[in-house]
């Protein structure tokens, strides 16, 4: 019988639950996140439903979540302002109700660990995987694992200089125009445009504003960690000028400061787009429910 | 015999050769930076005039360095500005002149191993050192392990938003007044007031802005990094209202998005200065002697 794993992408607005071994074999079913109780039912039920019990399921959620495992609170989804979800035992439920191993991990860790077994993040020790959407946030590895410490990374909310011509008031519930999130979301871009990012074409100046952001907080997280590749998702990535322009106005702002060949000719293979699409995060919990597993029958 | 280690301070302005084990057993002499010449004969003399010779030797270098152990610049200072030690060969040079193995860090690394063996950092897997002086770098570990990555951190040059009242035009030579060394640093603070900021008395304005940046990048390296605990070392850190000022000041910009109580009740014990005084950076060359000989002696 071969292993199979469960993998859930908890997101804000959709769930997307799977159960197989890896890109070539994945059977995935997505639905609307509506409450804990619905939504976590579904999940059960779909893995329920599949006879065979898994193995162990991985856990990629929407946050904040609490990944200190000496915590009571580990495994919940703890401040989200989402409404009805603040406090949810994310992987405590699902262990019950399913009675097999959970691996716990933030959303955007959960898509770097997709490429780092199958995308863009191969063999790198160091890199960062960002997600530029509804929301703002980043993840990926440090030294060899994923980015955890006193919380986890909340890099949307790093506070960014403002662009010159901008006069949007920033759309941040903490932090108003200071961060990135509030500043260079998708519904930032909207708010501040008039209409969404997807109609917008592909010559506005919301492009020339929207990459700049995005370089001014590359230089941060390049001066802050050093890593070794860039990794950009999410839904705003997806406007065909933006890469190319994030990829040179990142090397205008570091103005030759950090010498190394990823930076100049290196450029185009140091800030790049998923390989794995909109499949790292999902793919990203498979792997954390095989590495729960492995670890887990390691312990025994 | 006890083991003894040696141990370099390589700054730009000073070194601190030292011989010892640890706090309690070290020998040091101190010198002005000259030429990497005869800076690094002076080096070699101190410990080959010591009789017995030392069983490894661990630097902590000014940079840019190389940490690259597959590169052909491995243990060079690289694209310094400094007169005459661009492209020095800093670990080779006094390996082959003492015939023992070299540890080779950045500066803020060393003085980061120095905290986690003897200070403010014992037991703890993540936190970051900044040193807030004649420049501002950051170093220190993730995951158990010191900082590297595709170069190695540069938190110096971060970019930060403009505090409302500053006129400063910056003083970084790649950044202007964009980054927080062009802004923030011991030079950019003489420059702005016109006097040194120990000339400034402890309720100048000064304080306010240079605190506001400073909280400033605690926030970018906190959202980045999510350390266990920041340690702030450096010459400017040693004037008295700052800490306490850029504890409450990161605490107002975080605005409570990120929950733990190191940010609340416990922040006196996560923004803190160095347990070693000046002395984080010489104590973290010792260690990482003993780290290079340790593993130098498993390879064998």
């Amino acid at each position: 019988m071969t292993e199979r794993f469960g993998g859930i992408e908890g997101g804000g607005t959709k769930f997307v639950c799977a159960l197989g071994t890896g890109p070539e074999d994945l059977e995935e079913v997505r639905f609307e996140t509506t409450t804990p109780e619905e939504t976590l039912r579904r999940c059960a039920t779909f893995f329920a439903a599949r006879g065979s019990p898994v193995r162990a399921i991985g856990i990629g959620s929407f946050g904040p979540v609490d990944l200190d495992e000496r915590s009571r609170a580990y495994g919940f989804i703890t401040s989200t302002p989402k409404p009805g979800w603040a406090n949810t035992d994310f992987a405590g439920r699902l262990g019950r109700d399913l009675r097999c191993p959970i691996g716990f991990e933030t959303d955007v860790n959960t898509a770097a660990l997709g490429e780092f077994h199958w995308g863009a993040a191969r063999g790198l020790a160091n890199f960062v995987y960002l997600t530029i959407g509804t929301g703002i946030g980043g993840g990926g590895m440090m030294n060899g694992r994923l980015m955890h410490g006193l919380v986890h990374p909340e890099m949307g909310h790093i506070f960014l200089p403002r662009h010159p011509r901008d006069n949007y008031a920033g759309g941040c519930v903490y932090h108003g125009g200071a961060c990135f999130e509030g500043l260079a979301s998708g519904p930032a871009i909207a708010e501040r445009w008039g209409k969404p990012g997807a109609e917008l074409g592909a010559d506005h100046e919301a492009w020339e504003m929207e990459a700049h952001y995005i370089a001014l907080a590359l230089v941060s997280i390049i001066c802050t960690l050093s890593p070794e590749r860039i990794i950009l998702g999410g839904g705003v990535m997806e406007q065909q000028p933006l890469l190319g322009m994030v990829q040179r106005k990142t090397a205008e702002l570091l103005n030759g400061y950090v010498r190394a060949p990823a930076l100049n000719e290196g450029l185009k293979e140091y800030i790049v787009t998923p390989a794995l699409g909109n499949r790292s995060g999902v793919l990203g919990a498979i792997a954390l429910a095989r590495e729960t597993w492995e670890r887990r029958r390691g312990e025994e």
